[in-house]
């Protein structure tokens, strides 16, 4: 079968006057050079750090749906308050997505390219959201035999994750963690290499259905933040764990600073003498995510020795270097359809993606209500 | 003259009914070891690191007046809120005063001891807020010829937490600072290390006369957070600086927030293509003092790679070990009446000390109402 000339994409525009505009273009699909193949892309998930690229700083609740049936144009606006922060994207037509799956087509002329022909590969790149990407080799993870294009979708993003994680807490000499919006698919994840690994996690969530599930899955420690006993709860928990090393997907609110309370109260449950400047041990908190935009409230109860930063995947694996990441990834695609695997509540083509009542759903990034996106469907 | 056997110290104690007492004991005098001496501390400053722990969490406007013109004893209530964070210190009665300085009136055998006999130290000790402490031959630094204990008292804290922070700054591959509160006895400092050493220095006050007398030292960036025009200003400086570390003396409110969102502004003012994370350039503050002791709050408008967290002198000492900490001493001692100068409105003694009128000018914190107290008086 020829290679079409070429391939339908997911776009996301947000111009100058603050509107956004959501559309499919058909963009050039080159031939793949001597190290390059072309995957024709199968299912790429929609996680949270796809839905900050798509939706920007856009209020989706004032979306409009435009365009034809077969190239729908979805448009919402962004608080003017909200638009100096899109300063450098204004005026850019933005290819989302991450990461995805699918079959090698074609492949370039060295052996490492040809390899693949045929192959169901993940493939860790941007512009996933799109009928056919053209990808250099280094770039794509071939799946182990028997497994599909939707069990690969979420190969890097999650698992890397939740790996990097774990592997940050080693690295900074902590011995526990504690994670909240515990129970996402990510969240899921971390609890099964802790339990491999024999690390304790103390899990952060907000609703009953979330303890139940994760409790369901094997979770030791699982504290409420909505209960009245939320703050003895974690303390308990952080000194059973000895966890002082948090992975935070919420970002605004109190959370964060309530987490580094309970850390220097459960260190000095064992304090012998009194410190004026708090334990000596440090309190870390690591911002991953955002799913609360609002901003972050602490009161600094919690001694001199402690931090709170950003953390991301991209300047880990680097941090890391090749080889910390390639032990990384091997681990993930050994044990794809069992620590590493994903749920998605729908699958979705680039079409059904615009529609108003699936973007409602998905924009939500509730808990148990992650999309996949097929674009060759 | 014979050494006294005992030494009136000053003393701070928290109830567990919440009530704060300060008061004047006798505390038994020892005779000097080998390796120690004794010195008749004739001037100690009253820093806000001993003023924190002074009055603790009490609320000064409660103060009352008791016990005797000779042995005065001020009380004052701890808010219930506020006693859980003095747990570890309750019922406990503390000396005060991290640093001094004054004779040696007696010194143990050891030649080291017996070379300091007579001569004006200064001392980082704690418990200095005493009429004689008996100390190590290894927390005293000897005074240049002709400085007087008034000159040395504060040769300690301030002079290493400032040649600190252009350490860390260095250490952590900044190449400009930031620093709050900058009009105080150590923001003075830190213009005179900056100019000297060729550092760029971001000054943020909060007041006219702070910003004149800040220019009047020589200070090139001086931002004053109450101007309708600050973040665009604090912004200019740090693109002409490059700063991308602060020191934030205050703690509460929204300014080390701001302070990390202008230096992204800072850093995308040269930035050539739309990154969704934001800068890649770590930017840090370090919160070292609690002047507001409000809750701490911040918008995350300033991408993912940043830092917040506690900053102290004594673990950053350990950090740089005994060699490095002794280089910053030497310089210390070598600009003792230049770089180093402090500046106060007032000597008192212990019992002016436990004045009621005098506390509520000293616990306020003031720029340039520093007091220093004569522990001999």
């Amino acid at each position: 079968m020829p290679l079409p000339k070429t391939t339908l994409q997911l776009r996301s525009l947000i111009r100058r006057d603050g509107e956004l505009e959501l559309s499919l273009v058909d963009e050039a699909l080159p031939q793949p050079a001597a190290n390059e193949v072309v995957v024709r892309v199968e299912a790429a998930p929609m996680n949270p750090s796809d839905l900050g690229l798509l939706f920007g700083a856009a209020d989706m609740r004032t979306a409009k749906a435009g365009g034809t049936p077969d190239r729908p144009v979805v448009t919402a606006t962004v608080p003017e308050i909200a638009l100096k922060s899109m300063a450098a994207r204004l005026d850019q037509s933005m290819p989302v997505g991450n990461e995805g799956a699918g079959v090698v087509v074609a492949a370039g002329g060295s052996p490492e390219a040809q390899a693949l022909m045929g192959k169901t590969v993940a493939v860790l790149g941007g512009a996933m959201y799109t009928q056919y990407r053209c990808i250099a080799v280094a770039q794509c993870m071939a799946l182990p035999e028997g497994a599909t294009a939707a069990d690969g979708a979420s190969s890097f993003v999650n698992p890397l994750t939740a790996l990097g994680m774990v592997e940050t807490m080693r690295r900074e000499g902590h011995k526990a963690l504690v994670h909240t919006a515990a129970a996402s698919n990510l969240g899921q994840m971390l609890n099964r290499i802790c339990m491999q690994d024999g690390i304790g996690l103390v899990n952060i969530v907000r609703k009953k259905e979330q303890e139940d599930l994760l409790r369901g899955i094997g979770a030791k420690y699982v504290c409420n933040a909505t209960s009245p006993t939320f703050m003895e709860d974690l303390t308990e928990a952080l000194v059973a764990t000895g966890a002082t090393l948090a992975f935070d997907a919420i970002g605004g609110g109190k959370l964060a600073g309530q987490i580094l309370t309970c850390m220097e109260a459960a260190l000095n449950k064992t304090a012998t003498e009194y410190s004026r400047y708090g334990s000596a041990t440090h309190k870390q908190v690591y911002i991953y995510g955002g799913l609360d935009r609002g901003p972050t409230e602490f009161t600094r109860g919690f001694g001199m020795t402690w931090g709170m930063g950003g953390w991301l995947l991209f300047p880990f694996l680097q941090k890391i270097g090749p080889e910390g990441a390639q032990k990384l990834k091997e681990r993930v695609a050994k044990e794809l359809k069992t620590t590493f695997a994903s749920r998605y509540t729908k699958e979705v083509s680039m079409v059904e993606a615009l529609r108003l009542d699936e973007i409602a759903v998905y924009s939500k990034h509730a808990t148990g209500e992650k999309y996949l996106l097929n674009p060759s469907k």
